[in-house]
Order: structure tokens, then sequence, then C-alpha cells
């Protein structure tokens, strides 16, 4: 079975896991107040040419989504983010459980568009009734989004610049960070740093047992950040594990190799859906690709090969996506191609 | 100024107002636990006939709307509303506070479609991530709506059905229940009662000075309510003057008398103005009344009637709602009628 | 039966049920933006020496305190308060349940010790771990206190310097504040005001049907309070009720005479139960009263008397509460006298 | 230097990161559903005689715990634990995030008395305004406490039962539960699961990277629990990495063997201290030792051994904690002798 389910089947890339090993005995202290979390503070810090950025390190997407919002949203402060957010339909609801509302805006291929934003944001206070709704107090965007697109830089900074105006931070969801920069012909992780205000590089689908990284570039956010961690049940014993994790995908440009890999592969597997006849119902540069196929073939492929559907099976044709990772391989998407073939025979 | 803002702009009806003066200087122990909130829901459940309903005051709207659903609700559950809902726009996120999210079904005019929420739950549990997605935990609708619409009987039914199937109540928020009751051809209090596991009746709205009542149908729902209550700060030390106004207000009929008045004028008041060549852009039939009005004809009249905005103001006409209510009188119709009058020559 | 459970039995002050009476027919826009609520705030003010004070109305005490520390806190902040404190006892968890905790220290009578909390303190971030503790936010003491007792104004003073010096505020609960400043040799309400952050002036047992009055002295504390009490689900629609009220006890010094009526009336109590032989538990200068009684003796004044006990019955003897307030009339003072005496013989 | 700081010092038990390393490049389904999880659930039922029980993993302690009792309590329901309970002291009011308040009874050495939890418990529901307080709804205990204590087999059963009279679930929190297991003359891990509703088995200061085992023995308790996990952001999406190590631990009885590794050392340690002159200040028979050492002692060794005060450096003595874990050996117990011998010449 070949798998593109997602990109988070396997364990962590041979170097990350080396990492992990090494260091296996050496005693530190705990709740990554290590020289090996220092470390890789260090290195984020340069490769986002930010020296005075607070970086934070957390398990998982969900927990690091719903303590960075609720850090950085007031009491009961909503946040604004697109119909198809993470936040807004895959997280169980983690976000509201803090408390904030999710105020969305129509989905573009999972892009926020600034203008709606911008219109929200002038209509929200030119009603006089706006102390009695849902005051905005973040913006929520991923980059690349849950459907694998990408915002240009100058998308970026029109959101950044519309949030600000506001006074209000802008939070970009980087789970899938590396997939998104290596796609993307202008945004780089200084820029990407210089056009919000908080945002973090996934670990989890990029090559780690497990981790994200919490980049803090406004100084005037997350506040306080470490005890409503703890609260949040966000920090860990060991946080070593994340430090070291973090150093070694900082270390010789791994976490950018792992983004092109997992791209490069994703846009071959696209080449070859396409020369078969198939047409991709979103146009994702990422390491996710979403493609109708008729029933028929999906059942016919799927003993050699796996993969999820996105949304119901359909009647006659379903949506499906196809992801690629770290983890794959080019036996993998020749696999694929050979599987897809023989299906349609 | 004959003012058309609200339906609360006023005190309490006088016959009301007598009940609270009346019992000034009798003394009750606190918190609704006293002869009068007993007398009131007695008279609430006979009116319902509900012999064996519980019955909780409570102040305001939405204080009511986000403590009854926190009690309905599992922890993290959400309430499924039209986009339009009270609860959705205008309670400053009072229910996401409490932890929950509100999940939304498109408004039609205010009303929830019974086959949308039969499709939204299908697919909900189709899809095997909804473990990972916000459980849907009760169906909140208005009744009248936002927008004056009210339900027929077979809508509530059908949606009561719906929800039962799923095993999650229905709630029904009735804010200005008279006036829905008052302008519906077959839904009575009673019939109301047995088509929904949870309601309140409105008291702000409809010549209290203030307060709701809360009508548990459903035995399975709101155990424990008292407690929640009184966490949510919603628990009135002299509980009595909520008594004392509902059991006015469910003595002798007045409590419908009050919604026919208001439905009444409100009736009148919209003849004037399609006489006049208006039109209303919802088809309402209770004591909110939405038209579309030149700006021009807007500015000439409002230094003598008041009435609201029904969004922002457009650039040629605008959108903007009258209210009638029990403190309405025939004479502030006919006032208007002479305004718009002069204000069209 | 002569009545002394509690000061909030009947239901407005004369006075007060009057002004509420008079304003009834007029309109005004809802939610305390009103003429009445202008003027109560301007009184208010006045009698503070505050000009610059905001001022907001709540309706009861659970939720006056809630809604204030939830103001007050930061997101996981925890508010110091004496093991007695009301928040911490009698309040169902309202605070707990927006996600702070009530953080103990010993009560004196009542009381917090300054050197207490500056011993807590102190420790508190002596210890390298705090952040993974409940950082305190706020200290909230009450005037007077649960047990009836005052404080002095040196010890106000010290208690706010205390939390000044680790730049957390003092709020005082103030749900009995009249009776507190009639009992005190030194405290007036400019006095108070200067020396805390923000306190309530109680409406619900100094004369008004409810009503609590919340004065944020410090500019800092309580940005966009309003949309945080309207998601506590704390603001009344009808606010100019509120403001009738208040305005109407700080006409002609009606607050002040309330509190002394009541003080004046406990100390008479007190005085007949003392002798004839019973010794309070609690010296309180104010208007609850906390005396040990043999059982025998309350079994046999209790068909003439209701009062309540202060915890559980004893085996032989039990603690009491006496309460008066503005209801309490001379004569149900003498009528107590004549039914101990008669129930001693 | 040889460190007895606390026992998550370094990675993880050789077996179990072996383990780990052994399935790096297997591919498996996410979040938990997966065939290591599976099998680790299976050993855990088998281990506790619990064929039945719900087995939930997670990574932290203090995640654990808080997502736990927010599963077991009532909406606002509170949790009663000792004073010096972790989750009252060390968790940054996680607890109180979710809403629930600490009710504290003393601590005996760690340790809940069940006669004082049974006195609480009347004397709560005999105070007629019980509905106006935190209502219990669950009991925490830890197993080894906080002070390395551990119940016996009957305390256990006292607390469970009293706990049964009134409905509520007890939680024992067991982040050291193999040095409990390991130093109870009488409490096995299937009497442990007779004896309570819900436990953890810790892993994290048991050998693991990371992890903590929530066995569910009361079928009626934490039902939607995974729902609740998600949105409380403690789902791993490779949750595979929990129970390849909790099938590890749960292999070839390793678990225990190093719950016994850990105490045999610790006893080591205690002689060697009680030999020098030194008392404990608590009688532990775990892997946490606690000590009275003169300042001057402590820095004279403290440049060759770590350990951490216990609460704030005294004048000239201070209470210290000395921890073993499976990463101690019996040369760093004799380089602690060495350098102790040298310290006190």
């Amino acid at each position: 079975m070949v798998r593109f389910d997602c990109d988070y089947m396997a364990g962590a890339h041979p170097k990350v896991l080396d990492a992990i090993v090494r260091i296996n005995n050496v005693q530190t202290p705990g709740y990554a107040h290590d020289s090996f979390c220092d470390e890789a503070r260090k290195l984020i810090r340069e490769s986002c040419g930010t020296p005075d950025a607070g970086v934070f390190f957390m398990v998982g997407g969900t927990q690091t989504n719903a303590t960075v919002l609720d850090g950085l949203l007031p009491r009961i402060g909503g946040v604004i983010a697109v119909e198809s957010g993470h936040i807004n339909v895959h997280e169980a609801g983690a976000v509201e459980f803090c408390g904030h509302k999710v105020i969305t805006l129509p989905s573009h291929q999972g892009k926020m568009c600034a203008g709606e934003l911008r219109d929200y944001l002038y209509d929200f206070y030119a009603d006089e009734t706006w102390p009695f709704m849902t005051v905005p107090g973040a913006v929520y965007i991923s980059f690349p989004t849950e459907n694998g697109t990408i915002y240009s830089l100058q998308e970026l900074k029109d959101l950044h610049e519309i949030a600000g105006e506001y006074n209000i931070p802008l939070f970009v969801d980087g789970a899938r960070l590396g997939y998104g920069l290596a796609a993307s012909p202008d945004v780089t992780l200084p820029l990407l740093a210089q056009n919000c205000d908080v945002f973090y590089i996934g670990g989890t689908k990029m090559g780690a047992l497990f981790g994200e990284a919490v980049v803090c570039v406004n100084p005037a956010c997350l506040k306080g950040f470490e005890n409503l961690m703890k609260a949040h049940g966000a920090v860990l014993a060991k946080g070593r594990l994340l430090g070291v994790q973090f150093a070694q995908l900082f270390t010789d440009n791994l976490y950018m190799e792992i983004g092109r890999h997992g791209v490069e592969l994703a846009m071959e597997l696209r080449r070859i859906l396409e020369a078969k006849g198939f047409r991709p119902f979103i146009d994702s540069p990422t390491n996710q690709q979403f493609f109708v196929l008729p029933n028929e073939v999906i059942d016919r492929i799927s003993s050699g090969i796996s993969f999820e559907y996105w949304g119901l099976r359909g009647e006659k044709e379903s949506k499906v996506r196809f992801v690629t990772s770290w983890e794959t391989t080019p036996e993998d998407i020749r696999a694929l191609e050979t599987i897809l073939t023989n299906g349609l025979l």
C-alpha cells in the first residue's frame, strides 16, 4: 500500500530521530529551559531575521492555535478566519472552548480576501451597536491554507496592513509552513515574519515526531505566555525534545529541504493525474493535491493506494486529496502511476 | 417624538407595575423561592398545558440564552442556529464565552429550514472525522425570529422531530413570544410547548420591567439548573419581582392581549406605509416591520418619528425597522401617518 | 412574624419605588444609555469625589463580582480573597466559571490581613516555579465583610499599597457598603475611592429593587467593559431602571441615611441580646449581628422571629445571624425584645 | 554533576526509545487509531484486570488532569483535592481555566483523610444553601502523593466508598504510579483499578519520552471523551508514539521494574542521608525523599549534586527534595555518598 492520506503517518525524518536518540542520556532541566531549546530558538530567530522574537514550543497544532489565540485575544474577543479555516472546522471548537468566537469570512480556495477583511472591519465599527457584538481581536490565516493554496507576498502585506489599522494582530498558522515556503515565488521566512505579528512553524507535518514553534514577532503580543501555556496543559515536561528537533530542522537547511521534497513529489503526482485526464478542483502548488475522480477509479486503485475523501463520497465521482510529505519517495510516485494506469485499463 | 425604535423603551405595563407596587412591603424569602414565583409557575404551567414543566425566571434575554444553552449543551457541544440568530450576532459572543460554538445554517428571512437542518446533521455524522469537529448539541430558533417572521406549526414539528432523531433538544427563544403567538394562525402556547424541549416566554419586550420565564418541557433537560444559574450570576436576589410580574402577565390573559395589541398596531402601521407606496423587504406578520425608505424621506420624517436603521445607511435608500409594542397607542400610529404624509409632500 | 433573615426580603425603599413609578411612561434608549443613568453617574461621581471614574450598573452581586473580576484579571489570573469571601463560598464558583482561581488567605473575622497579603505575594514571586502556579491578578475584599466587620482607613490604605506594589488592582465588594460606611469612624465614600481601584456600591441590600453600581476609579482598569458585560449577560435592557434608582439613592443623602438606619437598629438589637446575657461571636458594628443562642431559646422564639443559622445547627447551641435593613422598624426591634423576654421566662 | 532534581531530566528508557526508533518508518493512521495504540490498550487492560476499561493516551500530566476532570465534572462542578494536590498548586489554574473550582481539604503529608471527606460532603448537603455553592463533582487524589506518600488499600477503599455514596467519581493522578506501586505493601494495579473510577498511568516520569495513559474503569464516566480531548488540544497527531511507548512499558513487566529500580535507589539514598545524621521531614517510601539540610551543607555539596529546594530557602537550614528515577544508577548513589561525606568533613 502506498499512502497519500496525510503528512503525519510515519515517525520523524531520520536526522531528527537521530538527534533525539543522540541526546537521550543527557540530563537537562525541564519545560524547555534547556540548552537544546535555546539553540533552537537561536537558529529560528536567525532564519527568520528576528533577533528579538519570542519563540515558544508546543506539541501540536490545535493546542498551538488555541493557546496562541487565547493569548492574543481580549477576554471575549473573536478571531476572524475564513470559513474553511482549520480552527473553524477541524479543531472541535477548541477556540470557542476558550471563550472566543470564530468570526468567518468567505473562503477563496482557502484564502482570505484583504478587501473583504477591510469591509468587515469597517462595517463592524460603523454599526453603533458593536459593543453588543463580538469584537474582532485577531486575524487568523493559514500558510499554506487547508486547501493547499498560498498567499502572495502582496496579499500578506495587505492583510497585515489592514489588521494593523485596527490594531489587531495577524496570526499565521504554519502547520505546513515548509511546503508553503517551498512553493512560494516570493514569500520567505524573513518576509513572512515581517508581515505578521505571530506565526508558527509546523513540525509535526514537516518531519518532526511532533512539535510546533511559535514565533512572536510583535513584542506587544503574548506577554506572560508561558503561564498561559501551562494553564492550557501545553508545556511539555521534557521540552528539550522540542528543542532538539527544531534545532535539527533548522540546521543545514533541513526544514526547507523537506518542504521542497514534498512539493516536488506533489507536482510530479499532479502531472501524472493530469496526464491521465483528471483535473484538480483546487489549484494547489503545495503538498496537498485535490482531484475529482470517478468512484469507479477510486474503487479500483484503493487496494494499492490510500488517500482521503474530501467531504462525502459523491454519487458517481468524488473529491479526493493526495498528500505528499518528507516520507514520500519517488518510488511511491511511480507506484501510484503504475496502479493508476492499471486501474484505468 | 413618536418612537418606534424598539419594544423596551418605557417601563412596565400599568397592571404589571401596579402588581410590583402592591407587594412592595411584603417580605418573602429571596431567590425566587416565594409564593409569587410559585403562583407564576402555576399559571404558566396551566397556560402551557404542561403541569410538570420546570419554570425558571431570569432577568434578560442574553443571560437566558447563554445560561439555558450552557445547561442544554454537552461541555463543548455547539448549538445550531441560523446566521441571523440573536445568539450569533447580537449577544457579544455570550454563548462562545461559555465554551460553545454557534454552528450556523442559512437564514430564510430569519427562519431555519428543516431540510437544511436534516442535511447538516446527516452529513456531520457521515463524516468519519466528526469527533474532531464541534458536535451539535442543541438547536436554537426564535419565535418570532429577529426578522419578525414566524414558524408554522408544521415547521416547528419538523424541526423538533429532526432534532429528536439526533437526540438533541430544540430550544426556542421567545423574547417576543406574545407578538409571535398573536400573529400565528396555528401555533398556541400549548402547541409550542409540545413541539420543543425548552423555550422562554419573554417579559422584557412584552410589558414587564424585565424578566424572562424559561419553560423546560423535557424533564431530561436542565438538571441542576439553579446551581448553573447562580454560577452565571443569573439568580435575582429579590426573585419575587419576576414572579409577581409573570403572575400578572398570566392573569386575565394579559400576556396575549399585549401581544395582540402590538401586532394590530403593527399591521396598521404597515398598511399606512404600503399605502404610501413603500414595500416591506421582509414579510413580517408581527410587531417588527421592515421597510426600505429613500434617505430623503427618512431625513424629513426623523424629526417627528424615531426608528432604527437595519444595517448601515445606504447611498440613496436604507433599510429601516419600525417596532410597535404594548406602549404604542393608536395615536402614535395616526401621528406617524400625518408625519409621513407631510414628509412626502 | 418579625423578620431578620436578610436585607433583601421586601421590595424597594418607598422613595426609590416612587422614582420607578414616576418615569414609567417616559421613553428612553435602552442599555443604560439614557439620561437617568447619566444623572446617576454624575451624582455617584460627585459623592465619591471622582469626576473621571467609570460608573457601570449591573443587576446583582454575584454577576457584578464575576464580571468585574473577569475584567480586572489577566486571562488565567487568580484573585486573592479571604476564605470567607463571598466569591469563595457563596457564588457557586462564578469566578472559577470564568476561568479564574480564587486564591485564599486566612479570614480574620472576615478581614484580610495586610501582612499576610504582603507575605503571600513576596513568597509567590520568590518561588522560581511561579509561572507554573496561578498568578495573582487582583485582590478582593468586602466592605463590610461577610461577617459584618469593617476595615479601618489605615487597613484599606495598607492593602491598597501592597497590591499597588505588585501592580494588581484592589477590588472592594460593597454589597452592603452603606451599612459599612455608616458604621465606620474614618472611611468615607471619597476615602474608599482613593484607596482602591474598583469598588461597587450595593443597591439590592440598600433599598433598591435591585442593582449595583461599579465605580472604576483607576482608569487603567475595565477597558471595553460594556462589551464584557454584554457577554456576561449583565446588561439590562431597560437600564434606566438602574439609573433612576441610583439617582434617587444619591439624592438628599438617601443612601447614607438608609445605612445609618440599618446600623442604628442593629446596635439596638445587639444591646437587647447582650442585656439578655448573650454574647456575639463576632464583633460586628454593622447591620449583621452574630450571636450564639441555646437551641432551646431558638426554638421558643422562632414562631415570632425569623433569622438564619450561621452554619449548621449545633448540638446544644447554635450560631445565628440577625440582619437589619432599611425595612426594619423600631417596632420590629421592640417586638424582638418582647418575644425574647417571653422566650426566656 | 549527579542530578536528583526530578524524574524527567533525561529522555526515555532505552527499551522505550528503541521501540520508537523501530517503528519510525511504519505508516499508520493518526490520532491513536493505530495498531500500536490498540496493543498498548490491550496490555494495559490485561495488567489492570479491566477488560472493558476505556484507555486514552495524552501527552502530559497537567493536560491529563485538566481534560479528565473537565470530562468527569458537571459544567460548574468542583473537584475535591487536598491543599497540596498538584492540580491545586502547580498547574497554573488549569482546572479553574476549564471553569471548575478546586475545593480543598487539609493535606496529611499529601494524603486526603477519608473521615474529612465524609464530613465535608455531609456538611455540604446539610446546608440548605448548597445550590449557591460549588457542588462537588469529583474527588482527586495522587498515588503516590506530591509528598511521596502512598495510600493503603484500605484508605483507597474508604475514599472510593465515600465518593460512591455521593455518586461522584474518584480520580487518581498516577504521574508516578509505578514508584507508588513498587513501594506499596498491598496496592496493585488491579486493586487500584477496583478502587477508583478513573486513574492514569504516568509515563513521563516512568521512562517514557512523554505520555500518560488514562484508564477509565467506570463505564459511566468520560463519554465522548475523544471529542473533549480534541477541544483541549490533547490529541497527538502521531498518537502511535504514545501507543508504542506504553506497549513497551507493559511488556515484560518493564513499568513495574522501573518503579522498583527508582524506589530501591531512593531507599539507598535515604539510608545514606540518615546515616549522616539527617532526618526526613516526610516519611516517603517512594522515589522522592524529603530532608532538612543545613544551608552550609547544601552549599558545599551543590557543586557535585543537584536537587531542589522544597519551598523557599530557610535562614539556617532548608527543606530539600531528592528524586530518583529509572535514570538513576547505583553509581549516582555512591557518588552522592562520597560528595556528602566530603561535604561534611
